[in-house]
Protein backbone atom coordinates (compact mmCIF):
# COMPACT_ATOMS: atom_id res chain seq x y z
CA UNK A 1 0.00 0.00 0.00
CA UNK A 2 2.90 2.57 1.42
CA UNK A 3 5.31 2.03 -0.99
CA UNK A 4 5.77 2.39 -4.49
CA UNK A 5 8.28 0.70 -6.92
CA UNK A 6 11.81 2.27 -6.24
CA UNK A 7 11.19 3.19 -2.99
CA UNK A 8 12.37 2.03 0.72
CA UNK A 9 11.18 2.47 4.30
CA UNK A 10 13.97 3.60 6.87
CA UNK A 11 13.48 3.43 10.23
CA UNK A 12 15.00 6.33 12.22
CA UNK A 13 15.54 4.57 15.68
CA UNK A 14 13.74 6.83 16.98
CA UNK A 15 9.93 5.38 16.85
CA UNK A 16 9.62 7.22 13.28
CA UNK A 17 10.03 5.66 9.84
CA UNK A 18 10.19 7.32 6.47
CA UNK A 19 9.78 6.46 3.01
CA UNK A 20 12.66 7.51 0.33
CA UNK A 21 14.03 6.51 -3.24
CA UNK A 22 15.87 4.19 -3.67
CA UNK A 23 17.84 5.98 -6.66
CA UNK A 24 17.14 9.69 -5.52
CA UNK A 25 18.56 12.21 -2.79
CA UNK A 26 18.41 10.54 0.57
CA UNK A 27 18.81 12.55 3.39
CA UNK A 28 21.29 13.04 5.56
CA UNK A 29 23.16 14.06 8.79
CA UNK A 30 22.48 17.34 7.95
CA UNK A 31 18.73 17.56 8.00
CA UNK A 32 19.01 15.53 11.26
CA UNK A 33 21.19 18.55 13.00
CA UNK A 34 18.95 21.46 11.47
CA UNK A 35 16.41 19.39 13.34
CA UNK A 36 18.23 19.76 16.43
CA UNK A 37 19.12 23.13 16.22
CA UNK A 38 15.65 24.89 15.20
CA UNK A 39 14.51 26.04 18.72
CA UNK A 40 11.18 26.10 18.02
CA UNK A 41 8.51 27.82 20.50
CA UNK A 42 5.88 25.82 21.80
CA UNK A 43 3.25 25.99 19.38
CA UNK A 44 4.58 27.14 16.64
CA UNK A 45 3.35 27.36 13.29
CA UNK A 46 6.64 26.03 11.23
CA UNK A 47 7.12 26.35 7.42
CA UNK A 48 9.32 23.79 6.04
CA UNK A 49 10.49 24.99 2.39
CA UNK A 50 11.69 22.60 -0.03
CA UNK A 51 10.76 19.75 2.17
CA UNK A 52 11.89 16.60 0.23
CA UNK A 53 11.00 13.36 1.89
CA UNK A 54 9.61 15.20 4.92
CA UNK A 55 12.39 14.20 7.08
CA UNK A 56 12.77 17.71 8.48
CA UNK A 57 9.08 18.35 8.73
CA UNK A 58 8.71 14.74 10.65
CA UNK A 59 11.67 15.32 13.16
CA UNK A 60 10.59 18.85 14.07
CA UNK A 61 6.81 17.53 14.70
CA UNK A 62 8.28 14.60 16.55
CA UNK A 63 10.72 17.00 19.03
CA UNK A 64 7.97 19.36 19.03
CA UNK A 65 4.97 17.75 19.79
CA UNK A 66 2.80 20.84 20.28
CA UNK A 67 3.53 22.41 16.65
CA UNK A 68 2.44 22.13 13.82
CA UNK A 69 4.13 21.94 10.13
CA UNK A 70 3.49 23.21 6.54
CA UNK A 71 6.05 21.43 4.38
CA UNK A 72 6.11 22.50 1.08
CA UNK A 73 7.84 21.16 -1.98
CA UNK A 74 7.69 21.97 -6.25
CA UNK A 75 7.73 18.19 -6.98
CA UNK A 76 4.39 16.14 -6.92
CA UNK A 77 6.11 12.81 -6.40
CA UNK A 78 7.97 14.04 -3.90
CA UNK A 79 4.92 15.22 -2.04
CA UNK A 80 3.20 12.25 -2.64
CA UNK A 81 5.98 10.29 -0.43
CA UNK A 82 6.13 12.79 2.23
CA UNK A 83 2.71 12.64 2.46
CA UNK A 84 2.44 9.22 2.84
CA UNK A 85 5.64 9.34 5.37
CA UNK A 86 3.67 11.46 7.63
CA UNK A 87 0.35 8.80 7.14
CA UNK A 88 2.74 6.08 7.96
CA UNK A 89 3.33 7.87 10.97
CA UNK A 90 0.09 8.97 12.83
CA UNK A 91 1.03 12.82 11.93
CA UNK A 92 -1.51 13.76 9.74
CA UNK A 93 -3.36 16.10 12.12
CA UNK A 94 -0.18 18.14 12.61
CA UNK A 95 1.69 17.95 9.47
CA UNK A 96 0.31 19.23 5.74
CA UNK A 97 2.21 18.47 3.11
CA UNK A 98 1.60 21.24 0.25
CA UNK A 99 2.73 21.05 -3.62
CA UNK A 100 4.03 24.53 -4.05
CA UNK A 101 6.75 26.53 -5.77
CA UNK A 102 8.67 28.51 -3.10
CA UNK A 103 9.31 31.30 -5.15
CA UNK A 104 5.56 32.04 -5.38
CA UNK A 105 4.22 31.65 -1.87
CA UNK A 106 1.55 34.09 -2.21
CA UNK A 107 -0.36 31.28 -4.33
CA UNK A 108 -0.72 28.83 -0.87
CA UNK A 109 0.45 30.91 2.08
CA UNK A 110 -0.65 34.37 3.78
CA UNK A 111 1.74 36.77 4.72
CA UNK A 112 2.86 36.65 8.15
CA UNK A 113 1.59 33.97 9.83
CA UNK A 114 4.45 31.32 10.17
CA UNK A 115 6.31 31.71 13.85
CA UNK A 116 9.15 29.45 12.35
CA UNK A 117 10.93 28.84 8.98
CA UNK A 118 13.33 25.93 8.29
CA UNK A 119 14.59 24.92 5.18
CA UNK A 120 17.50 22.91 4.03
CA UNK A 121 18.71 24.22 0.34
CA UNK A 122 20.65 23.03 -2.25
CA UNK A 123 24.23 23.84 -1.44
CA UNK A 124 25.74 24.24 -4.83
CA UNK A 125 25.15 26.96 -7.42
CA UNK A 126 24.16 25.53 -10.98
CA UNK A 127 26.68 26.04 -12.57
CA UNK A 128 29.35 23.71 -10.76
CA UNK A 129 29.38 20.14 -9.77
CA UNK A 130 28.33 16.90 -11.31
CA UNK A 131 24.66 16.38 -12.41
CA UNK A 132 22.82 13.30 -11.46
CA UNK A 133 20.43 12.40 -14.03
CA UNK A 134 17.24 11.45 -11.54
CA UNK A 135 15.58 15.64 -11.49
CA UNK A 136 14.69 15.37 -7.85
CA UNK A 137 18.50 14.31 -6.60
CA UNK A 138 19.84 17.20 -8.85
CA UNK A 139 17.37 19.51 -7.86
CA UNK A 140 17.77 18.67 -4.01
CA UNK A 141 21.86 19.75 -4.29
CA UNK A 142 22.22 21.86 -7.09
CA UNK A 143 19.92 25.74 -7.36
CA UNK A 144 17.31 24.50 -9.92
CA UNK A 145 14.09 25.47 -8.69
CA UNK A 146 14.88 26.90 -5.53
CA UNK A 147 18.37 28.75 -3.90
CA UNK A 148 18.92 30.47 -0.51
CA UNK A 149 17.91 33.57 -1.76
CA UNK A 150 14.38 31.94 -2.17
CA UNK A 151 14.29 30.77 1.11
CA UNK A 152 14.77 34.06 2.51
CA UNK A 153 12.27 36.31 0.29
CA UNK A 154 9.43 33.63 1.09
CA UNK A 155 10.77 33.72 5.06
CA UNK A 156 10.75 37.52 4.91
CA UNK A 157 7.14 37.42 3.25
CA UNK A 158 5.56 34.14 5.39
CA UNK A 159 7.33 34.76 8.82
CA UNK A 160 5.40 37.15 11.48
CA UNK A 161 7.64 39.85 12.77
CA UNK A 162 10.39 38.10 15.06
CA UNK A 163 10.01 35.07 13.50
CA UNK A 164 12.77 33.01 12.69
CA UNK A 165 14.39 30.60 10.06
CA UNK A 166 16.76 28.04 10.65
CA UNK A 167 18.83 26.70 7.75
CA UNK A 168 21.80 24.23 7.57
CA UNK A 169 24.25 25.48 4.45
CA UNK A 170 27.69 24.79 3.51
CA UNK A 171 30.26 26.73 5.92
CA UNK A 172 32.34 27.74 2.53
CA UNK A 173 29.18 29.64 1.58
CA UNK A 174 28.65 31.13 5.11
CA UNK A 175 28.91 34.97 3.99
CA UNK A 176 26.35 34.43 1.28
CA UNK A 177 23.56 32.89 3.71
CA UNK A 178 24.40 36.00 5.94
CA UNK A 179 24.44 38.64 2.96
CA UNK A 180 20.87 37.18 1.86
CA UNK A 181 19.19 37.33 5.01
CA UNK A 182 19.97 40.39 5.86
CA UNK A 183 19.18 41.64 2.16
CA UNK A 184 15.63 40.30 3.52
CA UNK A 185 15.22 42.13 6.51
CA UNK A 186 16.42 38.57 9.12
CA UNK A 187 19.10 39.37 10.94
CA UNK A 188 21.31 36.01 11.56
CA UNK A 189 21.28 35.85 15.18
CA UNK A 190 22.80 31.95 16.21
CA UNK A 191 25.28 30.02 14.65
CA UNK A 192 26.91 26.42 14.77
CA UNK A 193 29.82 25.13 13.08
CA UNK A 194 30.29 21.56 12.50
CA UNK A 195 33.05 19.91 12.10
CA UNK A 196 33.75 16.39 11.58
CA UNK A 197 36.79 16.40 14.44
CA UNK A 198 38.31 19.43 16.35
CA UNK A 199 40.74 19.44 14.07
CA UNK A 200 38.96 20.10 10.45
CA UNK A 201 37.65 22.69 8.90
CA UNK A 202 33.79 23.25 9.43
CA UNK A 203 31.81 21.42 6.91
CA UNK A 204 28.39 22.98 7.14
CA UNK A 205 26.70 25.45 9.15
CA UNK A 206 23.74 26.21 11.10
CA UNK A 207 22.47 29.24 11.01
CA UNK A 208 19.29 30.92 12.96
CA UNK A 209 18.33 34.09 12.07
CA UNK A 210 14.99 36.66 13.29
CA UNK A 211 12.85 38.83 11.15
CA UNK A 212 13.40 42.34 12.03
CA UNK A 213 16.21 41.21 14.63
CA UNK A 214 18.76 43.56 15.98
CA UNK A 215 22.21 42.81 15.33
CA UNK A 216 24.14 40.86 17.84
CA UNK A 217 25.50 37.55 16.94
CA UNK A 218 25.51 34.40 18.98
CA UNK A 219 28.35 32.02 17.56
CA UNK A 220 27.74 28.75 19.42
CA UNK A 221 30.12 25.81 20.69
CA UNK A 222 31.47 24.00 17.85
CA UNK A 223 29.94 20.99 17.39
CA UNK A 224 32.32 18.08 16.66
CA UNK A 225 31.27 15.12 15.27
CA UNK A 226 34.11 12.61 15.96
CA UNK A 227 36.71 12.04 18.32
CA UNK A 228 40.44 11.99 17.26
CA UNK A 229 40.28 8.18 17.36
CA UNK A 230 37.13 8.21 15.25
CA UNK A 231 34.50 7.28 17.97
CA UNK A 232 31.30 9.22 17.66
CA UNK A 233 31.22 12.48 20.00
CA UNK A 234 28.92 12.31 22.86
CA UNK A 235 26.87 14.78 21.63
CA UNK A 236 26.87 13.55 18.02
CA UNK A 237 25.25 10.31 19.84
CA UNK A 238 22.44 12.02 21.69
CA UNK A 239 21.48 13.87 18.44
CA UNK A 240 21.91 10.90 15.86
CA UNK A 241 20.46 8.33 18.95
CA UNK B 1 65.60 57.32 28.23
CA UNK B 2 63.15 55.15 27.14
CA UNK B 3 60.79 55.44 29.13
CA UNK B 4 58.63 58.41 30.44
CA UNK B 5 56.48 58.93 32.98
CA UNK B 6 53.21 56.49 33.51
CA UNK B 7 54.91 54.17 31.04
CA UNK B 8 56.46 50.60 31.99
CA UNK B 9 58.39 47.88 29.92
CA UNK B 10 57.08 44.70 29.50
CA UNK B 11 58.99 41.48 28.81
CA UNK B 12 56.87 39.47 25.90
CA UNK B 13 59.41 36.59 26.83
CA UNK B 14 60.18 35.43 23.26
CA UNK B 15 62.96 38.39 22.94
CA UNK B 16 60.83 41.30 22.56
CA UNK B 17 59.62 44.00 25.01
CA UNK B 18 57.35 46.54 24.52
CA UNK B 19 56.78 50.03 26.59
CA UNK B 20 52.90 50.67 27.98
CA UNK B 21 51.03 52.96 29.37
CA UNK B 22 50.17 51.83 33.33
CA UNK B 23 47.24 54.00 33.01
CA UNK B 24 45.91 53.75 28.78
CA UNK B 25 44.88 50.58 27.25
CA UNK B 26 47.66 48.12 27.33
CA UNK B 27 47.40 45.24 24.64
CA UNK B 28 45.89 41.66 25.48
CA UNK B 29 45.88 37.98 23.86
CA UNK B 30 43.71 39.33 21.03
CA UNK B 31 46.59 41.39 19.65
CA UNK B 32 49.00 38.07 20.08
CA UNK B 33 46.49 36.28 18.35
CA UNK B 34 45.72 38.23 15.42
CA UNK B 35 49.91 38.61 14.87
CA UNK B 36 50.07 33.85 14.77
CA UNK B 37 46.87 34.45 12.72
CA UNK B 38 48.09 36.56 9.58
CA UNK B 39 49.83 34.52 7.39
CA UNK B 40 52.24 36.78 6.06
CA UNK B 41 54.16 36.12 2.14
CA UNK B 42 58.01 36.61 2.74
CA UNK B 43 58.95 39.69 1.46
CA UNK B 44 56.07 41.93 2.24
CA UNK B 45 55.29 45.14 2.64
CA UNK B 46 52.78 45.27 5.81
CA UNK B 47 50.43 48.49 7.27
CA UNK B 48 49.71 48.04 10.99
CA UNK B 49 46.47 50.63 10.97
CA UNK B 50 45.73 51.90 14.34
CA UNK B 51 48.51 50.45 15.54
CA UNK B 52 48.70 51.55 19.39
CA UNK B 53 51.73 50.76 21.21
CA UNK B 54 52.85 48.99 18.31
CA UNK B 55 52.01 45.04 19.51
CA UNK B 56 51.19 43.60 16.39
CA UNK B 57 53.82 45.22 14.23
CA UNK B 58 56.31 43.97 16.67
CA UNK B 59 55.03 40.31 16.80
CA UNK B 60 54.47 40.80 12.90
CA UNK B 61 58.27 41.57 12.28
CA UNK B 62 59.69 38.97 14.77
CA UNK B 63 57.62 36.05 13.27
CA UNK B 64 58.05 36.68 9.51
CA UNK B 65 61.87 38.06 9.70
CA UNK B 66 61.77 39.24 5.64
CA UNK B 67 58.27 41.69 5.98
CA UNK B 68 58.40 45.58 6.33
CA UNK B 69 55.94 47.16 8.45
CA UNK B 70 54.55 50.77 8.61
CA UNK B 71 52.30 51.36 11.72
CA UNK B 72 49.46 54.04 11.78
CA UNK B 73 48.21 55.52 14.44
CA UNK B 74 45.97 59.04 14.93
CA UNK B 75 47.72 59.75 18.74
CA UNK B 76 51.24 61.44 18.36
CA UNK B 77 52.20 60.14 22.13
CA UNK B 78 51.08 56.39 21.24
CA UNK B 79 53.30 56.73 18.05
CA UNK B 80 56.64 58.06 20.11
CA UNK B 81 56.24 55.14 22.69
CA UNK B 82 55.55 52.91 19.55
CA UNK B 83 58.57 54.15 18.00
CA UNK B 84 60.65 53.66 21.10
CA UNK B 85 59.65 50.37 21.62
CA UNK B 86 60.59 49.78 17.81
CA UNK B 87 63.97 51.72 18.61
CA UNK B 88 64.31 49.18 22.02
CA UNK B 89 64.28 45.96 19.85
CA UNK B 90 66.82 47.51 17.15
CA UNK B 91 63.90 46.78 14.25
CA UNK B 92 64.07 50.05 12.95
CA UNK B 93 65.28 49.09 9.05
CA UNK B 94 61.79 47.21 9.30
CA UNK B 95 59.20 48.77 11.43
CA UNK B 96 57.86 52.62 10.42
CA UNK B 97 55.80 54.28 12.81
CA UNK B 98 53.70 56.75 10.92
CA UNK B 99 51.18 59.63 13.07
CA UNK B 100 48.07 60.01 11.00
CA UNK B 101 44.74 59.09 10.27
CA UNK B 102 44.03 55.96 8.97
CA UNK B 103 40.47 57.57 7.72
CA UNK B 104 43.00 60.14 5.17
CA UNK B 105 45.92 57.18 3.96
CA UNK B 106 46.42 59.35 0.89
CA UNK B 107 48.26 61.72 2.90
CA UNK B 108 51.08 59.51 3.01
CA UNK B 109 50.38 56.07 1.59
CA UNK B 110 50.61 55.91 -2.32
CA UNK B 111 47.99 53.32 -3.86
CA UNK B 112 48.22 49.59 -4.42
CA UNK B 113 50.98 49.38 -2.39
CA UNK B 114 50.95 46.75 0.00
CA UNK B 115 50.85 43.38 -0.15
CA UNK B 116 49.17 42.84 3.96
CA UNK B 117 46.92 44.88 6.09
CA UNK B 118 46.53 44.10 10.43
CA UNK B 119 44.57 45.79 12.15
CA UNK B 120 42.90 45.24 15.91
CA UNK B 121 40.32 47.84 15.52
CA UNK B 122 38.35 49.15 18.46
CA UNK B 123 35.22 46.57 19.25
CA UNK B 124 32.34 49.16 20.75
CA UNK B 125 30.14 51.36 18.31
CA UNK B 126 30.65 54.82 20.16
CA UNK B 127 27.15 54.67 21.98
CA UNK B 128 27.46 51.76 24.08
CA UNK B 129 29.63 50.73 27.27
CA UNK B 130 31.56 52.72 29.61
CA UNK B 131 34.03 55.56 28.56
CA UNK B 132 36.97 55.34 30.80
CA UNK B 133 38.57 58.88 30.92
CA UNK B 134 41.87 58.09 29.13
CA UNK B 135 41.50 59.30 25.54
CA UNK B 136 43.84 57.17 24.27
CA UNK B 137 41.99 53.93 25.87
CA UNK B 138 38.64 54.83 24.89
CA UNK B 139 39.71 55.36 21.51
CA UNK B 140 41.10 51.88 21.12
CA UNK B 141 38.11 50.49 22.44
CA UNK B 142 35.00 52.37 20.99
CA UNK B 143 34.85 53.94 17.65
CA UNK B 144 36.15 57.28 18.43
CA UNK B 145 38.89 57.51 15.96
CA UNK B 146 38.48 55.14 13.60
CA UNK B 147 36.10 51.95 13.10
CA UNK B 148 35.96 48.72 11.58
CA UNK B 149 34.55 50.40 8.51
CA UNK B 150 37.73 53.13 7.83
CA UNK B 151 40.39 49.85 8.31
CA UNK B 152 38.02 48.27 5.22
CA UNK B 153 38.14 51.63 3.18
CA UNK B 154 41.50 52.26 4.03
CA UNK B 155 42.56 48.50 2.87
CA UNK B 156 40.93 48.97 -0.55
CA UNK B 157 42.63 51.88 -1.22
CA UNK B 158 46.67 50.83 -0.06
CA UNK B 159 46.10 47.05 -0.86
CA UNK B 160 47.34 45.75 -3.58
CA UNK B 161 45.09 43.29 -5.64
CA UNK B 162 44.71 40.07 -3.83
CA UNK B 163 46.43 41.43 -1.00
CA UNK B 164 45.15 40.15 2.52
CA UNK B 165 43.68 41.78 5.12
CA UNK B 166 43.77 40.14 8.50
CA UNK B 167 41.57 41.71 11.69
CA UNK B 168 40.29 40.81 14.99
CA UNK B 169 36.56 41.69 15.90
CA UNK B 170 34.59 40.50 18.73
CA UNK B 171 32.62 37.37 17.61
CA UNK B 172 29.09 39.09 18.01
CA UNK B 173 29.79 41.63 15.07
CA UNK B 174 30.85 38.73 12.74
CA UNK B 175 28.80 39.68 10.46
CA UNK B 176 28.95 43.75 10.24
CA UNK B 177 32.78 42.50 9.65
CA UNK B 178 32.04 40.10 6.69
CA UNK B 179 29.61 42.90 5.24
CA UNK B 180 32.19 45.56 5.87
CA UNK B 181 34.37 44.04 4.05
CA UNK B 182 32.46 42.90 0.61
CA UNK B 183 30.91 46.55 0.54
CA UNK B 184 34.68 47.13 0.55
CA UNK B 185 35.51 44.35 -2.25
CA UNK B 186 37.61 42.41 0.31
CA UNK B 187 36.15 39.09 0.15
CA UNK B 188 36.37 37.07 3.11
CA UNK B 189 39.01 33.62 2.74
CA UNK B 190 39.71 32.63 6.24
CA UNK B 191 38.04 32.69 9.08
CA UNK B 192 38.77 31.24 12.92
CA UNK B 193 36.77 31.37 15.87
CA UNK B 194 38.29 31.71 19.52
CA UNK B 195 36.49 29.93 22.24
CA UNK B 196 37.79 29.83 25.80
CA UNK B 197 36.48 26.33 26.22
CA UNK B 198 34.97 23.57 23.97
CA UNK B 199 32.21 24.51 25.34
CA UNK B 200 32.00 28.36 25.57
CA UNK B 201 30.30 30.57 22.64
CA UNK B 202 32.68 32.05 20.45
CA UNK B 203 34.61 35.43 22.37
CA UNK B 204 36.40 36.99 19.17
CA UNK B 205 37.16 36.03 15.62
CA UNK B 206 40.23 35.80 13.35
CA UNK B 207 39.52 36.91 9.76
CA UNK B 208 41.11 37.24 7.02
CA UNK B 209 40.16 39.11 3.51
CA UNK B 210 41.72 38.79 -0.16
CA UNK B 211 40.83 42.07 -2.39
CA UNK B 212 39.11 40.90 -5.62
CA UNK B 213 38.91 37.54 -4.12
CA UNK B 214 36.68 34.61 -5.00
CA UNK B 215 34.10 33.89 -3.08
CA UNK B 216 34.85 30.21 -0.91
CA UNK B 217 35.23 30.71 3.09
CA UNK B 218 37.26 28.59 4.86
CA UNK B 219 36.21 28.29 8.36
CA UNK B 220 39.34 26.85 10.20
CA UNK B 221 39.18 24.66 13.26
CA UNK B 222 38.14 26.81 16.41
CA UNK B 223 41.23 27.83 18.44
CA UNK B 224 40.15 26.94 22.17
CA UNK B 225 42.14 28.41 24.78
CA UNK B 226 41.35 26.38 28.46
CA UNK B 227 40.73 22.72 28.70
CA UNK B 228 37.73 21.30 30.67
CA UNK B 229 40.29 21.73 33.78
CA UNK B 230 41.16 25.21 33.19
CA UNK B 231 44.65 24.69 32.05
CA UNK B 232 46.32 26.29 29.19
CA UNK B 233 45.61 24.28 25.71
CA UNK B 234 48.30 22.74 24.06
CA UNK B 235 47.97 25.39 21.14
CA UNK B 236 47.60 28.06 23.08
CA UNK B 237 50.77 27.38 25.12
CA UNK B 238 52.49 27.90 21.69
CA UNK B 239 51.04 30.72 20.70
CA UNK B 240 51.61 32.36 23.68
CA UNK B 241 54.60 31.14 24.66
Amino acid sequence: MILNDDEQLHDLQNGLSIIQKNSGFRFGTDAVLLSHFAQIKTGSLVADLGCGSGIIALLIAQLNPRCHVKAVDIFEDMCDMAARSVKLNHLEDRIEVIQGDIRQSSAYFNAACFDHVVSNPPYYPESTGKKPKCVNKCSSRTEQTMDIADVCRASRRILKSRGRLSVVFPAWRYNDAIETMRDNSIEPKRVRFVHDTLKHPASIVLLEGVKQGGKELNVLPPLILHNPDGSFTEEWLEIYG
